[in-house]
């Protein structure tokens, strides 16, 4: 038994491990407390419910996500150079998991929308609002590609859309096969998407 | 309760209305078989486990699909044609479960791989042959239209994997927003992904 004072810190870790490996929908409060290392009953003294932690943990990884896109998209380079390395940090994320946990975890983000059901709207709705920000954050990278010429003049917002689907769609084959390497094309499909030949990235 | 005999229908289509709607893993026996109108204790007269009768499901729903897939892939018209029906066929499901059940449903493998855990390998096993077999036929359309000159001598699987990963993030959108709209631009971005222009599209 841990001391009451990281109890609260080390069920976030614990359940943060278990939704990363397994569906949320099979991973109880029990267990995330026996992992955790914390008596079940101090659960619900921090948290109100298995879904508000989740909606912590699904905050968490978010804003960290969120700060790791930002640099990589404010940084030097290209924008589409910038955006390339955002795959890179794609594929960076799912090989640390292979070899940490020896599982590709997918998408935490992914993995719970696909077990969404009528009734979890408020972590339906967070997710929504992530997923809206990738689509945001993309859209004005490309917006600036575009204004520099580096991207023909497409729909913007449609093709950041495209390209988070892509990225959505080739994480799930990469969980699915336990294969970082599905994601090897990950890139070179992005720049179609974008209309942008290889020869001409920058 | 309904007559033995047809008992074991009923426990398939219980449980496919139920995974269609929400998480396998939230999904027990005993609810399955209340909404089949089917005592517990028969269950396991027909299905050795939960999984067994997920395998049957996922088997009977692709072997629905993959007829659906190949008669519009053999159908008439160009190539590409008939890939935009396939396009076509996806939006009406995700259509058809919104009006008939008042939720996208997504895509029940897709929906299945992200919940997968590191035990459920026969699960996993199957849904990699489907994905493959999905695969397989797209890439085998990519290659007539290449041969006939209407798709340019870009690598056919990558490019065929590519469609199946936009089709898969897509539908998490669409699942996501419960709303079929999400899939417009589908069409569009996969003949991006083939390199076609909408211009050359016959």
């Amino acid at each position: 038994m841990g001391r009451t004072s990281d109890a609260r810190e080390r069920i976030l870790t614990a359940a943060t491990d278990l939704f990363s490996l397994r569906s949320y929908g099979s991973i109880g409060v029990a267990e995330i407390c026996a992992q955790a290392g914390v008596p079940k009953g101090s659960f619900y003294h921090f948290f109100e419910s298995k879904q508000a932690l989740a909606l912590e943990i699904i905050d968490l990884q978010w804003g960290s996500q969120r700060g790791r896109w930002q640099r990589v998209l404010d940084g030097d380079g290209s924008l589409v150079g910038r955006l390339k390395e955002l795959f890179a940090f794609t594929v960076e994320v799912q090989n640390l998991s292979l070899s940490e946990a020896g599982v590709v975890c997918g998408c935490i983000f992914g993995n719970l929308n696909l077990e969404l059901s009528a009734g979890d709207d408020p972590m339906r709705e967070r997710l929504r609002a992530i997923f809206d920000e990738q689509v945001h954050m993309i859209r004005r990278s490309i917006e600036a590609a575009q204004a520099l010429g580096d991207v023909p003049a497409i729909d913007a917002r449609g093709a950041a859309k495209s390209i988070v689907a892509q990225i959505e769609g080739t994480v799930m084959f990469a969980k699915l096969f336990n294969d970082p390497g599905q994601l090897d094309e990950l890139w070179a499909n992005s720049l179609r998407l974008l209309m942008v030949s290889e020869a001409q990235e920058v």
